[in-house]
């Protein structure tokens, strides 16, 4: 591809072709971050990060700015991709109720932000988006089925199927922590049981080590308010088996949750992202030896890659790019 | 549209119009069924059905015959759909180990139809296949995301995304019959443990029956070879306890099996098709009672229908059909 001054324009075989340009944001817990991005280049041509301040007032305003920031002196903006955590309606641009945001509970995000800027506007939740953009950014390039999961607080997912992410009637589908993998097992944050995140997130983990240790199971881990899943992995790597074993049983579970995501959806690689995937053998040996007992076919091993997020921390932005480009046709 | 002899050509607007006809064949465990379609009829312009018999050499030719029976005489089929039960690779079109069937292991039955035909042959298996029929021109019509499931002597599943069959990286998505509900449930017949199959299948209806009678439990059902859903189902109408508990169990688990693929899939409609669905509030009433307890937002059961399958014994013929008609963009 020639050299040009990204984002104006390019002189291409005595064409002039009009650079596309898509403004991704990428609204966490904490912060909004914001870039604008080219078709041709991965890094973006600006960006802009702020504190999101959920819990003030103002935050449309502060979105709206935050665009402003990096929208290019060209003006050939074509699309807005928006990822925020959910539930929100990807078909309707509709936040439904984010945690701690009164004000955005049914407040149609895309269409405020579209009629403001004249630009289409796109949004779905952070990990949906995150999958997305490991699929056309990260890990999972060249791939047409990704499964992503992350697992951190919670544990999430991000489904592409034939090149399509998968979104679902109501926008709803590949709530994958929520899947049931165990009819009689611990309550899951969201109040219903058995869940693979009740079983195989961080708090679940946690969980799992302050109930052993009420119960009179002897370790080095004390219980302690803060106590967190960084914790019970430090523990276990110095070889306490109450820790090890709070790791083996999320791994287990986490292997029997995605031997039926393999039955269901078939991919051909699975990313893992998020915290508590850092930890590395401690929890993937379980994990591994518990898919490979449960998946019912050896098949849907055969070229299967399973692998680490690439992203890191732009796998939020580099996902509501991806959408916006994927949805205008890019 | 125009009344025209059909499958010939049609004279529209003053331009000649060759229709397309393709022609789809239902394997069956007993009758090999083949048809030929023109695209605007819903029903075939020549069918007929022979004989299976899978354990006896001739499979290819047998099929080959078949086809050529309902061959039109204008001679335009444009695609070639097969319909087989699994496991098989939609991608390549080989049959892979059907049962009872030693002849066509890793058999390339498409690219022999192909071959022989000189018309692009596509193959996908039995449930896939039924719920793309109902979603074409059944139960599902008008929806873009559907899941079928058939409940019978295993229970699988046909799943269509945004108007595009689920199939995979190996063809082998949407097996959710075994997808894993109770990890300690009991043997499926896979081999493998716990597997929504393993609960809610016919087998396992009459399996779990078996088990209380052996342990004392009083019932009208006596322990008989030949004991099967239908009659569980018959005693269960009469009153009887066990049998009645026997369906709840099966439809609690199909509740608890289906909360979680609309976590994953978030479908507009949910098809049933296979004997065992059949018996009406028996299995589907605490089916209904444990979905509604176990979807972890209500949302997923906005708008959504559930109902019985509509082409009966036509949903593996007509998928056939509308697997030819999509792949070559009909």
């Amino acid at each position: 591809m020639s050299q040009t001054s990204p984002g104006i324009s390019k002189i291409h075989y005595g064409i002039i072709i009009i650079m596309s340009i898509v403004i991704a944001v990428d609204i966490g817990g904490t912060q909004m971050r914001a870039a604008a991005y080219t078709q041709d280049q991965l890094n973006p041509l600006k960006q802009k990060k702020i504190p999101t301040l959920a819990t003030e007032p103002g935050g449309l305003e502060r979105l709206i700015h935050v665009i402003e920031d990096v929208w290019p002196e060209s003006d050939a903006v074509t699309a807005i991709g928006l990822g925020s955590p959910g539930p929100l309606d990807p078909h309707t641009g509709y936040l439904l109720a984010p945690p701690n945001n009164p004000e955005w509970h049914n407040f149609p995000l895309a269409p405020e932000i579209e009629k403001h800027f004249g630009v289409k506007t796109f949004l779905d939740n952070d990990a949906n988006l995150a999958g997305l953009g490991e699929y056309r950014y990260g890990a999972g390039k060249g791939h047409h089925h990704v499964l992503y999961i992350t697992v951190s607080t919670g544990i999430g997912a991000g489904v592409v199927i034939d090149d399509r992410l998968l979104q679902g009637f109501h926008g709803l589908a590949a709530e994958l922590g929520h899947v049931i993998v165990d009819p009689d097992g611990p309550p899951c944050s969201c109040g219903f049981n058995g869940h693979l995140e009740s079983f195989s997130s961080g708090p679940a983990i946690v969980k799992y080590v302050l109930a052993e240790l009420d119960s009179g199971v002897k370790s080095i881990l004390k219980r302690e308010k803060s106590l967190n899943a960084r914790d019970v992995a430090d523990a276990a790597l110095k070889g306490d088996e109450l820790a090890i074993r709070a790791y083996q049983r999320a791994g287990e579970y986490l292997g029997i949750g995605v031997a039926s995501f393999l039955h269901a959806f078939d991919p051909s690689i699975i990313i893992f992202g998020g915290g508590v995937s850092q930890v590395g053998g401690l929890l993937f040996d379980p994990f591994d030896a518990s898919l490979k007992r449960r998946v019912f076919h050896p098949r849907y091993l055969e070229g299967l890659a399973i692998t680490q997020a690439q992203l890191g921390d732009e796998a939020g932005l580099l996902g509501a790019r991806a959408l916006a480009e994927m949805k205008i046709g890019l």
